[in-house]
């Protein structure tokens, strides 16, 4: 006997988005929700927050690792609110905790959280442009195909390892 | 608008448990879970697997904070399996992650975790006798009376944060 | 050719100390230092303070690994000060960092690390009595007998590794 | 009183090195270690490495953050190995560390140290070309151009923070 683990997907980005960042991450989160998947994130305002939200409007699980010590400084969309008090180094954390990430916008700190991914072997790939043009990087068109991808990559990267 | 919080509360013990301190785990995480609670655990076996099944049969929510790299170490009774890669450091996450910790047997590790939860101002206690004596703890004295300190103590130092 | 790497060991103790504590840190860093090694210590003050102070008198290199992410956090007397940002988590760095770790005085901070460093299987011993009693530790007469024991079981460890 | 406290400079770049790579580490080391700086670094192979031993021959302190949990995973040029037992993760220990971090050449863990440094507020430079094309960092051309934005960043910095 055993639970069900569900894939967990971590959504990425800039704690202060543009109106079409919030909603592309919203609907994303909406897609992974809806396929079953928890989405893992910084746990933050932003990007962080729409992809949240999505999930949470879709009946999904949301997980906030946060960089702080204090659980209330998570958006009002994460059920799982995970202080770590550990700062920026926070960031390989959501990137280790997910089998697929998906970044959408973001600035440094969401290039640091791609870059650790590539290294670490999780599969990443941004919605729209990426942070800063030249990375070798699947760039996913709309929020199901960024959804489609992750949840894929996911999935094998489960089998890979069973 | 927003998503509901459950409390979380942690179980820290033994990676190798007795099957009294498995037994008392598990009743403590199926307690907790009725409640509604998430119970937080470092992903492993013993004390770890006793708590998470125990919530997991009661149809609660597990998280696993676990040492390595891959979420495979997690035992069947972890829903949201988060590896970090970072070791015994990793104690101190499964702690500031947590509203209460209940420790149930457990040597060097829990001794960690206890004393992290004291340094950190996390409501800590012990459901059994604690790993070393002079710890000025809480020792409890059945799995419902160490699930109801600790739900009573996470929702005290909820209110009083808000 | 290579550089010569000497043993680290690492005091650990309260941030606020009694005077017999500051200076039995201070005699135990000094007679580290003498013998080459480096002192490791969470850089803040009291016992830490003490430790640094000793080993830096003695012209001793001084290594502090400390919780928030600002060098100033440093006392006056560590040499080579290492922000982490991490807080309370940066107590397993401090362990991890040393071949051998020795107590003064200390509370539930300083408790964690010797948990901690039994946990990852770094020798550990307290100087004067253990923080709390029952702890299955060698306690160690003065400095100078602390800092025989701490160079003696890290230089033990480096033999048996190589 | 108080003991003397070097600048800390990171040096980040590929654990294998082009012959080319290594050679600027080592001579930025070198720049670095004459101005009395202590060079931090991965503690691995390659463009650390070379960092490690430009400084060291040039009389200089060498601090190697590990990513393993063993200090026998250091170079043969760190003179203060700290193993961390944290992974990737420790790459925002090496930037934190740091008062200005220069990259040589690098990849994918390269590019996260050079976006966390970013993030955190850390002058960070490149010595050549960036691991990516299209960040808005300084690319100083030879290792004495960098070891003297470095030292003067990090210089700045100190008397900002005084």
């Amino acid at each position: 006997m055993s639970v069900e683990r569900p894939l967990r997907i971590a959504v990425v980005g800039a704690g202060e988005a543009s109106e079409a960042e919030y909603a592309a991450a919203r609907a994303l989160g909406a897609a992974l929700a809806a396929a079953g998947a928890v989405v893992v994130c910084g746990g933050r305002g932003g990007v962080m927050e729409g992809a949240a939200r999505g999930a949470a409007e879709a009946g999904g699980l949301t997980v906030g690792i946060l960089p702080g010590a204090d659980a209330r400084e998570a958006n009002a969309w994460i059920s799982v609110a995970l202080p770590t008090g550990m700062g920026e180094a926070r960031n390989a954390l959501v990137v280790r905790a997910a089998e697929a990430v998906v970044a959408v916008g973001g600035e440094w700190g969401t290039l640091s959280e791609i870059a650790l991914a590539r290294k670490m072997g999780v599969p990443v790939a941004t919605l729209g442009a990426a942070p800063v043009p030249g990375l070798d990087l699947p760039e996913l068109a709309d929020p199901r195909a960024a959804a489609a991808w992750a949840l894929g990559r996911a999935s094998e990267g489960r089998k890979a390892r069973t």
